[in-house]
């Protein structure tokens, strides 16, 4: 079985596209009017992904959304899991759970075998332990969490670190060090806001050229495009994903929402593909 | 409707127990030909808070080793917060979530009204806005990780922060400061492992005495009671929380589960009063 990373690249390399759309499926904003027979959640990801598959290297699912119905969401986070295994799209579980080593076991059981994800999001507070047994599958990826996008990441992520010897770094600098020390099994990839570009340039050398790095919060977040593919130096095909949920998803509430996904995923790939050509011809 | 920390406060009154029990339900270990018809998980959880809810102040299912079976285990683990709330006993969710303010949103609808939870863990590494959206549901708990008990809290968690002007501190006590700044609806409570009842006595000193602490790794992973219940300054009623899990669960493995899982609840317990009546007489 081919490795996660080898596979982001082959897929980056099929499509032209670093794009990753979540599946933030909000059921309160899903046009049901719309859509096909069968669950919601799983009609609106099928016809999401049938529209914009052209254009997308992966998807997020974002778990929120599904455990927010039960055990029926469950079910269709499973079924949007195997429908992309299907069709040979590599998918990225947004879970973000950290935990002791014998709970992670039980997270990993459940997101690698109980589905069927290719990767899934941790958080790194709780140490390495809440990581390796993801890691331990190691055709998988793991996404840690490392500068977030949101406004109270300033909380604890940018406060500084006294490394000792008059070094000091922000606490995501550190955490960068640590996904690189913790990468025994070249798997994991690291998350960092679409919100701070130049940071996400210090991480990008911190983590030196191989691992990846997903971008969230491009679109509704205000994230830009173009800095970030600069920083994170998306040159190199498949070391950056761009992640975009709810201004593709929702582009229309009408009954061409799966169209209006596909046009906002085309203009996003249009502008990572004329940044990319620019690179290449420089 | 009372407020957490107040039912938290009634509950240890009343059965002179600081004791949560951790449903850390393992399929694997469940003795299943030792239990009722139904799903094993809610049987198996039945039996065990049947036996030892005279002794428990609270008890805390661990989403993990529910999610490991799928949308059964989800169910199961709604079914078990429904036995729980029928009871009129406290329940702690453990799910560790942490995620930007839309996303988090979905996870309290999850675990406070799909599913009808007291109160849920969380994680701090992205700050308030992963925080806010579980505190303004005013009359649950938000248990949030500032010292976890796992080997590996010091690749983050002890780490120096430069605070300014010659003042530094660990990153579990600038947490346990947030924690204190972020509990403006009184409903923060915080999450300091067992193993380090010296640092649990520095965090306890940054939260004041009113801030319920949960501590985990008693039993399986070594914490010592005694030195806990005195760091946490346990002599305030409710204001400590004792976690133990797989050594009440699986104390056997035989047909004498509950009864071997009553027993050890128990002895415990006989621990905890020893030290409160002590305290008391002091």
């Amino acid at each position: 079985m081919t490795a996660f990373r080898e596979r982001i690249a082959e897929r980056v390399k099929e499509t032209g596209s670093l794009l990753c759309v979540g599946l933030d499926s909000d059921m309160a904003r899903i046009p049901k009017e719309h859509l096909e027979a069968g669950d919601p959640q799983v009609s609106f990801n099928k016809a999401i992904i049938d529209a914009t598959k052209d254009f997308a290297a992966c998807y997020k699912p974002n778990a929120a959304f599904y455990e927010a119905r039960g055990a029926a969401g469950w079910t269709a986070l499973a079924q949007t899991g195997e429908y992309l295994r299907s069709l040979g799209i590599p998918s990225i579980l947004d879970a973000k759970r950290g935990d002791i080593g014998n709970t992670a076991r039980m997270y990993a059981k459940a997101f690698f075998e109980e589905m069927l994800f290719d990767s899934v999001t941790v958080n790194p507070y709780m140490g390495e332990d809440a990581i390796a047994p993801f890691r331990d599958y190691e055709n998988k990826g793991v996404f840690v969490l490392c500068y977030t996008s949101n406004a109270s990441r300033v909380d604890l992520q940018t406060q500084t670190i006294d490394m000792g010897e008059g070094s000091r770094k922000p606490l995501y600098e550190l955490v960068a060090q640590r996904i690189r020390e913790w990468d025994t099994a070249d798997n994991l990839c690291a998350v960092v806001g679409a919100t701070a570009p130049e940071e996400l340039g210090d991480v990008r050398r911190i983590l030196g050229r191989e691992i990846p790095i997903l971008c969230p919060g491009i679109g509704a977040q205000g994230g830009d495009l173009h800095s970030t593919l600069e920083h994170g130096t998306a040159t190199i095909r498949g070391n950056v994903l761009i992640n975009a949920s709810r201004s593709i998803l929702f582009a229309s509430s009408g009954e061409d929402f799966a169209e209006a996904a596909r046009k906002s995923a085309e203009e996003l790939v249009q502008g990572m593909r004329a940044y990319l050509n620019r690179s290449a011809e420089e």
